[in-house]
């Protein structure tokens, strides 16, 4: 049952991130701990609309918010990130055999170039 | 314009990975092409329920499907899979930072430790 569990904490990791602003907050939360209202400025966005994405981020595990009753600053957890990318990253010899293979092409027109080369 | 382009087809594909049974089937396709009949018996799934997650994978660019008209096979194309994992690698250094806390914290321990053994 653990690999079904961790499969659906994969899913709302995929899932909160399927949309720019929320990436652009993690990518503002990279730089430091942010409040709502700090947030929601560079994002010409409301309090309640930036509250909503906010939330999706903390039920994913990505943004943790500090506990002091007003402020409550939000602050980037990039464990969630690094699963993602070892996820990504099991499939890395399928994209690099997409480069072997465009390599080996290249390989093999270079000898017809120089055939070529000579002939002219 | 080009980064909202490319934003939203990261959203795609991200949007795409936030289901665990597209994920599986990429992992199937990682070992070989595989047609709509042969990536639905080990999922024990209707061929309309697959065919729905397949046009999904398609249309983030994970699946290209072959010409052939009878069995048109599905293949996994990772390029959207290495996009991926570089977004998510801009994160590293926050993640590692999290272990580098963790190390100073153990090695905070450490002599501690000694100390007390020395006590006892």
């Amino acid at each position: 049952m653990r690999t079904a569990v961790e499969g659906d904490r994969l899913s709302e990791t995929f899932a909160a991130l399927a949309n720019s602003t929320r990436r652009a907050i993690l990518g503002r939360l990279a730089e430091g701990h942010a409040t709502v209202n700090e947030l929601a400025e560079p994002f010409a966005m409301t309090l309640p609309a930036i509250s909503k994405h906010i939330k999706v981020l903390e039920r994913a595990g990505l943004v943790v918010r500090g506990q002091r009753a007003q402020y409550r600053p939000c602050a980037l957890d990039a464990a969630p990130l690094e699963e993602i990318s070892t996820w990504a990253e099991q499939y890395r010899p399928v994209w690099e055999a997409r480069f072997d293979r465009l390599d080996d092409y290249l390989k093999q027109l270079r000898p017809q170039r120089r055939a070529r080369a000579h002939d002219g």
